[in-house]
This record gives structure tokens, sequence and C-alpha cells, in this order.
């Protein structure tokens, strides 16, 4: 858990940055462990609540990915079941499993990183999302896509 | 973990209900515990191989669905990530998040009892399910739904 002191006149675009800063650290450790490099962080208020990256090796469980247990960790450091007044960041754009999560934990906001053109959740409907759920894409997307070429090139080699 | 000495001739029609069946036991448990009864059983060849009911609000957990959890059990009871010789059999149409995760699993086939027409995947896409996995619905429907109706009624007492 991690407290950042932002002032309220700090411009969005540029929190977003930073917190997207932290979902990569995340996605890294993925990466250091063998996993398909994606991170998320849950931000309420200005503090991280929730961190997670995908283990769906290590956990042998091909639902464990990085938004799932981000929400889980919030949950938790929350004591609530909604996530209402809470941002998700994610390096990738989450699958329809993970949009479909976010509906139940009502979250208020997602930000993406790198779009995922096969496997994201826009491609299949973008009214999965919660009707009170804003989204925003293409934080640091460059980073974020890197990190996952990066990944797949090491594999193929 | 149960085994059942299904004839190769006995009628797929009649094992769904034979499973439905057990499903239905866990929306029971489900009810039992004040939680809203739909249950889920996992079958792979003959086998149930994971067994799940919904228990969000005694985990405190939007997402502890009983076919997320159901198909945790099962991958963890077959030692593999896919559930790709699986059916699932759930009480209630799935959500999106559910029939996400089952994309992932790779799950052989989903059958249902009831539909959900406001937060069931139908609603939203159709290709939310991976190609490979075929879907049936119906079966004991309305077994599956009057449990549910009985339920809500008994909270608006």
């Amino acid at each position: 858990m991690s407290f950042f002191n932002f002032e309220d006149e700090q411009p969005q675009p540029q929190q977003d940055e930073f917190y997207m800063g932290q979902a990569l650290r995340e996605a890294e450790l993925a990466f250091g462990l063998d996993e398909i490099p994606i991170g998320a962080i849950v931000v309420c208020r200005n503090r991280i609540v929730g961190r997670g990256h995908n283990l769906t090796e290590r956990l042998n469980d091909v639902t464990a990915h990085a938004e799932m247990q981000a929400f889980t960790a919030a949950a938790q450091t929350l004591g609530g079941k909604y996530l209402k007044d809470c941002t998700l960041y994610v390096t990738i754009e989450p699958c329809v499993m993970c949009a479909g999560a976010s509906y139940w934990m009502q979250i208020g906001r997602i930000v993406y990183g790198a779009r995922e053109e096969k496997r994201g959740f826009l491609s299949k409907s973008t009214s999965i999302l919660h009707p009170k759920t804003k989204l925003d894409g293409g934080v640091r997307a460059a980073e974020c896509a890197a990190l996952m070429k990066r990944f797949f090139a090491q594999k193929r080699d």
C-alpha cells in the first residue's frame, strides 16, 4: 500500500502516466517470472490499494490475470465489495473476462496502456463495462506494447 | 470427486438432466448460505471434476461466481490448465466474466439451465466463447429459475 501526495491541481494526464508507470513495474515483475508481462494497479483517491501481475503459469490458472488479482487485492484493502471510486490502470487492454469482472466491481474508471486487438474486450462489445465506468486508453502505450514484444521475441529465440 | 457409470449408449439429454441436477444441488447449498442460488459443476468423461456455488457474500468478492470456482477446482483436479474435454453445467446462463473465463479455459461445452436476460453473456455477444466451445441451454430451466425466484421472493418479504 502506498500514498502519493498529488496536489489537487495536478493534471490528470500526469497522474495517469505516473500510475501507468506503477502498472508497468508490475508487468516487469511478471516478465522476470517468465510470465506474459501484463501488470495492473487499482488506485483509490491517490492511493494504490491493489496490485497484480499476470501469474497464469505460476498458478497454473489461465484466469490468474493481473486485473483479477489487483481487483481482489483492492477489495480486500478497502474492505468493501465495490470499487466505485477507484481507477484500474492496466498495461494492456483487458480481456472479456476482466472487463466482465470490472462490471461486477462497478469500477469508476479503467485506463489501459496498449490495445489488444485480438483478445481485448473492445473487439467484442463496448457495452460489457458497467454504465458508470469511464474508459481511457493509450497511456504509455509504446512502453506497454514494447514489453510484450520483447517477451514474445525472446520466446521465439 | 465422483464417478458415474453411464453406458456409452446413454442418451445425452438424460446425462445432461442428471448433471444439471448436481449443479442444482450446488445452487441449493448457496441458497442455504443466503447466497444467490447459482450452482455449477464441471464434468470430464462422465466424472465430476469440479464443483462450485455462488459465494459472493461469504467471500466478500463480487467475482466469486459458481462457475469461477468450478473452473478452478476442475483445473486443480485434472492438473492441467485447460478444460478442453470438459462440460460446464451451470443453473443460470453465465455472465460475461464467466463466459470470458471459459474462453481461456477452452472448455469443450457449456450447458446452462435458465436464461439470464439482463446479465447473461448472450445479450452482449455470442462470440465471447472459445470457437470450439459448444453451447446448450434450457436444461431443467424451470427448476433453476424457480430456485432464483424463491430466493428473491424471500428477500422481499
